[in-house]
């Protein structure tokens, strides 16, 4: 059987996130709706990662493992015909039997968006955290080095989560200013529930990120930065591909 | 009585454009509401044209010549407080009695752009004209220069039209390439109705615009673009202004 992999861009403000609930609109059944009509049969569409109500994606990837076989190179036009006009199907490929979105991952890489102004701006409304005062980008990129590494992330879960392994390796943490906008790149291995945004509110807000590391603790951490800002930017399924970010990201200061 | 000329971005989509009408909801309408709730009296609010139903504007003016004084610097703040999410306040000044943002202008600079990709994009959706075919956009910006200078431009006119003068100076047309995305650039003395966007259809299809200058008939020039990809950018009001705008224009591959 074969078995595709869609790599897909979203606006989550309208979704409840990834995961198939009742009640709710949520990627993975918007996802699976498109391919029922694509496939002609409704197929599993397994998603790399649980995302938060209202958190966005540039580059989530999922599955299907497919009763039936469709040329890969028509799938993203053919799957666009069908989805909303804020779920877009950016490309598909083949992949080696026993792929698995999740658990073929070996890292993941999300992206922050902060619009640094007083200003709202009507384009990017909804897209990125409104944050009024001022930023000093380079100091910023400094302190969330502190990230990097092995470390217990604990101060940096939403209290609640039942993870008890609170161990995560992060590559990098990146600070970079584009005019009236600042972006946050991190990657690690895995995620914790709301760390990404914990990891920068707590960066916005200057508290001690090594203290919170030593002593992981939630209460140690900063404030979680709202959903808006937050993009699953991408899925790293090779160490040749992860590497080669990480050389990207320890070397650039102007990153795409 | 204080003249206040604000600057405006808005997302045209859930407008009938500018000007205020009975039984749609306008621009004009919805700025003069919040001025409305920050004068503390419904002033009149003068915009610098009528753009059509859709458009989109990054650096509409309008003025307000108001019974009541406020301080400028508090403008944009207090109206973005009552504005809604899709139109913002971004600058305010105080202009000399007499000021009108409509004859005050000498000169307007428009932007279109075009998606140039099969695939749409969920976070530009609406915002640009989804263009599937190839575009050069070097030899597009080479066969605009046409437009550039003093010419009847009948041909690039909506019929319906009542305007008879149709004799129009274009200071520049410009076209950059930025990735994915082309960004068409051009001022004039004043547009005629859907002026921009069937010179935009025109270059797109490789009409010949040097036929079409010279027997303005609307047959003679390309279809037009539709209101999606097209934003108000700028409002000249002074000579040096538009000279420098025009010099950067001339001069550079890459603008802003």
């Amino acid at each position: 059987m074969p078995v595709y992999a869609l790599t897909i861009a979203y606006r989550g403000t309208a979704y409840s996130g990834w995961q198939v609930q009742k009640n709710a609109v949520t990627v993975q059944e918007t996802v699976q709706d498109a391919a029922e009509r694509v496939f002609g049969y409704r197929p599993d569409v397994t998603g790399c990662s649980r995302t938060d109500s209202g958190v966005h994606a540039l580059g989530y990837v999922c599955h299907i493992e497919s009763e039936k076989e469709i040329p890969v190179e028509k799938l993203p036009l053919a799957m666009n015909m069908q989805l909303p006009r804020d779920l877009s199907v950016v490309s598909a490929r083949l992949e080696a039997e026993g792929f698995h979105a999740r658990y073929s991952a070996i890292g993941k890489e999300y992206m922050y968006v902060l619009r640094n102004s007083r200003i709202k701006d009507p384009f990017t409304d909804g897209l990125c955290y409104l944050y009024p005062f001022p930023i000093d980008e380079r100091a910023a990129d400094g302190r969330g080095r502190s990230f990097e590494g092995k470390h217990d992330f604990g101060a940096f879960m939403s209290t609640g989560s039942k993870i008890k392994d609170t161990v995560r390796t992060v590559y990098y943490f990146r600070v970079v200013r584009r005019g009236d906008y600042i972006c946050i790149y991190t990657a690690a291995d895995g995620f914790l529930y709301n760390m990404v945004r914990i990891m920068v509110g707590t960066v916005l807000k200057g508290t001690d990120i090594n203290a919170a590391l030593e002593t992981p603790e939630r209460r140690m951490a900063g404030p979680t930065a709202p959903a808006e800002g937050l993009y699953l930017n991408r899925v790293f399924y090779s160490k040749e591909e992860l590497e080669a970010r990480c050389r990207e990201m320890l070397r650039c200061t102007d990153v795409e």
